[in-house]
């Protein structure tokens, strides 16, 4: 399970006001505990409330700088990619995202840098209301980025997890494209972004938890979630050895004796 | 969801010292504290730690008259099924359970109490190991069952969930024929013990809810399992949410604000 930790977005008002007050040592712990928590991966999204660019930048040095992991590129803008992507060296780098209708003209860069990509199976008609058209676009999206010379270990597909409380179907059509999706290719991987399913509702940590098990079970191979809350990372390591994915439970048996300690 | 307050069953040890001391108080809160948690039927297992028949007969005794809701006869015996289901009147009963090897004799008298029947997918050479075999047994199951008349409206069909901690493969072998054994009948329901899943490991609680979000995902009908555990409760409501079984979320948003209240 790839883990992609999801605070450094300025979506979110703490991490905002930290970025606009250029608050290093508010990040700097930030980027600490995701990585204890066993972040793979630290997202890195500037997108909302000032220069994009400028506090892209920023972040994701200090994220260079006080992590060993790897580093998420996430933008609507292709400029910010374009320029970011060639300041993060050799660390390991997935870029947030490209559509089949938008920011395809990145692939090229993402392909220089020797980059991972994550695709949203969606065109300018929207996000398709069924698994089967998540799966026909995925497959679709997956021929472009592959034509640009990027290899199917390389490719994440998001399956496009919306908030349950939007529509009552919202989240079986998500699962049930994740072992459609994983079927495409046995090299790339399903992703999404846990915390969207609960937006609007109250003790949203319930229905991230309740949500990433069935995604577990279901195959999801990456996640980007809030590693460092105690409840989502007691859901991962559960769901992972309740699937077989924890050989004997040694890491779910040594993640609670580490609670308890 | 059909939810099975596991409560009443003589391996707790809570319980099995309260039967043997018949400390009527102790019980009555649990049928109580069961039913009000959203308990639709209670089980009751006497068959650890004393004279079961007699066990049986005060516990089933106390179910009929302190809940209003349906009973589960959870027992090994033959004998202790056919007495006391002539005794448990109108109420909706469950008896747990025939196997293709085991306790067939009980059909009739199941048929006649128009009660229904627990049936688990196994026989005399033991739990099959693949989720097709389980789907097959199920299959010859249904048929015996249905043979001695009995709906498949009243069959619930246990996809044998054992503990992760015994192999890496137990769960997904039971998650992978809930689809499955669903698929032979729209009348029959699919149903497991939650609370087996983690036998042996650390933090139960924690791989019980894992679990039970992907059963609920995967398509599980009803579940015998801890309604009076917060934890589980939350995970469970959850859980139909996500699912799109929770109209509008509404059902799980009252539950937190009753959590809250």
């Amino acid at each position: 399970m790839i883990i992609i930790g999801e605070k450094l977005n300025t979506s979110i008002q703490k991490t905002m006001e930290a970025v606009q007050n250029r608050d290093e040592e508010a990040l700097i712990a930030l980027i600490r505990a995701q990585e204890e928590a066993g972040a793979d991966y630290q997202d890195v999204n500037a997108a909302v409330g000032g220069d994009e660019l400028a506090g892209m930048q920023w972040l994701a040095g200090l994220v260079l700088k006080h992590s060993h992991g790897g580093i998420m590129l996430d933008s609507p803008s292709t400029e910010v990619i374009e320029d970011v992507i060639k300041k993060v060296g050799e660390r390991p780098v997935i870029v947030n995202s490209v559509t089949l209708s938008e920011r395809l003209s990145l692939l090229p860069a993402i392909f220089e840098a020797g980059a991972a990509v994550v695709g949203l199976p969606m065109d300018g008609g929207g996000i398709p209301r069924t698994a089967e058209g998540r799966k026909k676009n995925a497959e679709r999206l997956v021929d472009k980025i592959t034509a640009a010379g990027i290899p199917p270990e390389k490719i994440f597909i998001d399956v496009l997890a919306e908030s349950a409380a939007v529509a009552d179907e919202n989240l079986m059509i998500a699962l049930s494209s994740i072992p459609l999706i994983n079927a495409i290719d046995p090299g790339i991987k399903t992703v999404c972004g846990v915390s969207n399913v609960s937006f609007g509702l109250p003790g949203r940590v319930n229905i991230n938890c309740a949500f990433l098990s069935a995604a577990v079970a279901a195959g999801l191979q990456s996640a980007i979630l809030d590693i460092t809350s105690p409840a989502v990372k007691t859901a991962l390591l559960s769901s992972l050895a309740v699937v077989g994915r924890d050989e004997y439970c040694l890491n779910y048996i040594a993640h609670m004796r580490g609670m308890k300690g």
